[in-house]
C-alpha cells in the first residue's frame, strides 16, 4: 500500500533524478528579485514533487527527506519545517480518516451500499445509479477516495458483477465491465464534490489561500460543486451504458443477493445507528457554520471526540488507521514546504513573472485555457496527488497575474483536480483497483476515459461557470 | 495496551469526577489578577490531568477531549489548540519511537542484551549488571521505557530466570525475584538518565522553558545525570542482592543459554550493523551539538531519514509503530494546554502567589523540600506521566518564587520524576510487567521499593547537587 516494488537499480535511478534535479536548481543562481532562501526551498520542493511522481520512496518519506534536508542545510528553521503538522486542514484530513475508520469498522458503509442496491438495483443502469449514489453519500466522510472506492465499494461492485454471472475471464461484457467503469468514475466525481472527498483536496484550498488570499471552506467547496456534480452523476451511468453496452439487462439476481446479504447482517447495531446519527450531525454542523461559528476542522474533531466519548470506536482502533498518520506526515510536510515558498516570497515573484507573459489576454480565456491544460496534463502524471501538488499553485499564480476572478479559478481547479483522474487507468487508488480487477482492457479504459473527460468538461465548465455566476462568485 | 477495562459504571464515575472537577473550577470566579481565559484553560487542564490519573479513557483521548472542549467553547482558537502537534520536542519523541522500532524489529536490541549477558553473566550479580548495562545502553534511543523494559528486556530477563530453574510458582527466590527487581529498577534509572529515556521527559523540559525560561537540552540532561546515574547503577545490583538474597549463586546455565541463543541468531545482518552505526552516529551528533549546531530533534529526524533512505526500515513498518502516533497526540495536546496556561498568564500569576507563601525560607531548603514532597507524592499517583504533568509545572513555579537556582531545580525534578517510579508496583509499564510476572509479592515490592527510594535520594541528591555545582550550574 505504501511502498513500491522497484528493483534496486530502478529505485536508485528514480531517486537520482530527484536528487540531481534538486541539486541543479540549488546550484543555479537564484533569479533576480528572488531571495536565495526562496530559491533553495524551491529546489528541494522540485526534488520532493519529482519524488512523489517517480516514487523511489513512499510520498511521506520523500516529504520528510526534503524537510530534513532543508533543516540540516540551515535554509528553514526546524519550527517552520514542523509547522504544517499543526495545520488545521491537515487535522481535518486526520479527523476524517479516523471518522471513516468507524464507518468501515462498524459495517455502516457496507450496509448503506447494500441498501442502495436493494432499492435501486432493478436494472443495470439502476445498479449504476446505486453505486453512484453510494459514492456521493459516503464522499463527505471518507476522505481517502481509495478507502471509499477501493475499500468499501469495490468489493461490493465486484460481488455484484459475479452475482450477475460476469467474471473477468468469462463474459466481462455481460455486466462487470460496465459496473467497474461506473465505480471508478463515480468515485472521482464524489472526490471532486467534497473537500473531504479526497485526501489531497486541502492542498487546493491551501494554494487558494496562499495565492488569492481566500478561504475556500468545506461548505463553499460543496456549494460550488453541487449543481454540476448532481448533473454529472445523473448522466454518468447512462452515458457509460451507451459507451460499453452491458449485454445483460436482467439484474434481479444482484438485487436479490444484496437483499440476502443485507438480511444476513441482521438489525442495525447500536454502533451503526450511532455513527449514522453522528455523521448526520457533522453534515448539519458543516452546513450551518454561520449559526455557530465552528470551523470545518473543529466540527470533524467534535465527531471524533464523540466517537471516543461514547465508545463507538476505540482509541486503539483509531491508532491503527495508518492512513491518518501517513496523511499527517505527507500533507503536513507538503504544507510546510508550500508555506515556506509563500513566506519567502516565491509565489509573489512567480506571479510577477507570469504577469508579463499573460498580459493582454482576457482573464476569462486565460483561466479556461489554464484549466484545460491542467486537466489534460494529468496524462503525464501517475497520481492525482502529485499532479495537484506539482501544478495547482503555479497555475493559480498565473491566473492571478492574468486578473482572473479568484472564485472562478479556485472551484474550477478544485473540481478538475479530481475529475482529471478519469483519463488514465493508473491515476489514483480506486481506479487502479477497479482496472486491476481485469474486466476492462487498458485501451478500452483509456478510450472510455477520454470520452468521459470530454463529458466532464462539458458538464462542469459551462454549468459550473453559470452556477458560480448565479452564486455571485464572479 | 491503550484502553482500560473498567465496567461502564466505574468508567462513568471516573469520567464524572473529571467533568465535575473541571466544571467546578470553570464556574468559580477567576482569582483576582488572573485573566478569565487562563482560569478556564486551567479548569479544563484539571479535568484532563484527573482524566490521565483516573483513566476513564486512554490518555490521548482525555487530552483530545479537553482540547476540543476549549475550542468549541471559544476559549482557545483552533490554531493554538493544534500548535503542540508541531512542537519540536513532540517530534523528538516521535522520531525516537520510529528509530526504536528499527532497533526492535531488526533484532539489534535483543542481540545487545544477549551479548551483555554472555559477557557479564558469570554470577547472579553479574547478570544483574548485564541487565543494568543493557538498560543504560538502550536508554538513549528507546524513548518509551515500556518498549525498552517491557518489550526488549523483560522477555530476556524472564527467560534468564527460567534458564536458572526459577519460576513464579517454583523457587522464585532462587533467581527470578532478584532479576525482576533489577530489571524494573534499572529501567527507571535509565529513564532518568536520558531525555529520550522516557516518553514524558520532554514535559519536564517544557515546564523548565515555560517557568524558568531555560533550555534543558538532550546533552545537558545527560551531562547532569551521568555521575549519579553511573553511581546508582553501580550499586543497584549489589544492594538488591543484599535486600532479596537470591539462593542460587551458579549462573552458568543462564550464560550458556544466552550464548546458545546468540549463536543461533547467526552473524549480524547488514540491517543490524547499519542500525548500530546510525545509532552511534546519533549519539555522536547529540554530543557534538556545539560543533555543527543541529538540534536534538533535527538529529533524531536525520536518523529516521537515513533509516528510510537506506531502506533499513520501511515506512509501512514505521507507520505501524502506534506508540509514536499515540505520543504525538497526548504529548502534543498536553503541550498545547501547557503553552496556553503560560501564554494566558497562569504561570506568572501562580509564581506571584507562591512567592508570598515561600517568602523568608532559604531557596535551597525550599528546592529540596519540594523535591522530596514531589518524590513521595508518587505514592498517590498511578502513572509517572500523570505525576509529571500534574505537578512539575506548579513545583517549578514555587521554586522560582522562592528564588531557587533554575539549574539545581530542573535537573533535580527531571531525574526524580523517573526515579520515584521505584516506590510502587504500578507506577509505569515495565514495573507493572515485571511485577506482573509474579516472582515478587506486592508487600515485598513495596518494601524493597521504599528502601530503593531512600538509596535514590542518597545517591542523587548529595551527589547530584555536588556534581551540578562542579558543572557550575548553581
Amino acid at each position: 500500500m505504501y511502498d513500491t516494488h522497484w528493483s534496486l537499480r530502478e529505485r536508485l535511478i528514480r531517486l537520482g533524478v530527484c536528487l540531481v534535479s534538486a541539486l541543479l536548481f540549488w546550484v543555479l543562481p537564484s533569479p533576480s528579485g528572488l531571495p536565495v532562501e526562496a530559491w533553495r526551498v524551491f529546489a528541494v520542493f522540485v526534488g520532493v514533487i519529482l519524488g512523489i511522481l517517480l516514487r523511489p520512496y513512499p510520498m511521506s518519506v520523500m516529504t520528510l527527506l526534503g524537510l530534513i534536508m532543508l533543516v540540516v542545510l540551515g535554509v528553514v528553521p526546524l519550527d517552520e519545517a514542523l509547522s504544517g503538522f499543526a495545520d488545521s486542514t491537515v487535522w481535518l484530513v486526520v479527523a476524517a480518516f479516523l471518522f471513516a475508520g468507524a464507518i468501515v469498522r462498524t459495517g455502516l458503509g457496507e450496509r448503506i451500499a447494500l441498501a442502495l442496491i436493494s432499492r435501486l438495483g432493478r436494472s443495470m443502469v439502476g445498479l449504476g445509479y446505486a453505486i453512484a449514489v453510494s459514492e456521493w453519500v459516503l464522499g463527505p466522510v471518507i476522505p481517502s477516495n481509495t478507502a471509499r472506492g477501493g475499500g468499501v465499494l469495490a468489493p461490493i461492485v465486484r460481488s455484484m458483477a459475479e452475482a450477475l454471472g460476469s467474471w473477468p475471464e468469462r463474459e466481462p461484457e455481460r455486466a462487470g465491465r460496465y459496473l467497474m467503469l461506473v465505480g471508478a468514475h463515480s468515485n472521482l466525481i464524489a472526490a471532486a464534490t467534497f473537500l473531504t472527498g479526497m485526501a489531497a483536496n486541502p492542498l487546493v484550498v491551501r494554494a487558494a489561500a496562499d495565492v488569492f488570499g481566500i478561504e475556500f471552506s468545506w461548505p463553499q467547496w460543496f456549494l460550488g460543486a453541487v449543481v454540476p456534480s448532481l448533473a454529472g452523476m445523473a448522466v454518468l451511468p447512462w452515458i457509460l451504458r451507451t459507451l460499453v453496452r452491458p449485454t445483460l439487462e436482467e439484474t434481479a439476481p444482484a438485487q436479490q443477493a444484496a437483499r440476502a446479504r443485507l438480511a444476513a447482517l441482521g438489525p442495525w447495531s447500536w454502533r451503526q445507528r450511532a455513527v449514522a446519527v453522528l455523521f448526520a450531525l457533522l453534515i448539519l454542523l458543516w452546513a450551518t457554520k454561520p449559526l455557530h461559528g465552528l470551523g470545518t476542522t473543529t466540527v470533524a474533531l467534535v465527531g471524533v471526540g464523540l466517537l471516543l466519548l461514547l465508545r463507538i470506536d476505540s482509541w486503539e482502533g483509531m491508532l491503527q488507521t495508518l492512513g491518518a498518520w501517513d496523511a499527517l506526515v505527507w500533507l503536513g510536510g507538503l504544507l510546510s514546504l508550500a508555506d515556506r515558498l509563500r513566506e519567502y516570497g516565491f509565489i509573489a515573484w512567480f506571479v510577477e513573472r507570469a504577469a508579463t507573459v499573460v498580459q493582454g489576454f482576457s482573464p476569462l480565456i486565460v483561466a479556461l485555457a489554464l484549466g484545460i491544460i491542467y486537466f489534460y496534463s494529468m496524462y503525464g502524471f501517475s497520481m492525482l496527488t502529485g499532479h495537484i501538488s506539482a501544478m495547482v499553485g503555479a497555475f493559480f499564480a498565473v491566473a492571478l497575474a492574468a486578473g482572473a476572478p479568484p472564485l472562478l479559478v479556485v472551484p474550477l481547479f478544485a473540481y478538475l483536480s479530481n475529475l482529471c483522474g478519469c483519463l488514465t487507468n493508473y491515476s489514483t487508488g480506486p481506479v487502479i483497483i477497479y482496472y486491476g480487477f481485469g474486466y476492462v482492457s487498458a485501451p478500452r479504459w483509456l478510450s472510455v476515459g477520454f470520452l468521459i473527460g470530454l463529458v466532464h468538461l462539458i458538464v462542469w465548465v459551462p454549468l459550473g461557470l453559470g452556477w458560480w455566476k448565479v452564486l455571485g462568485w464572479w
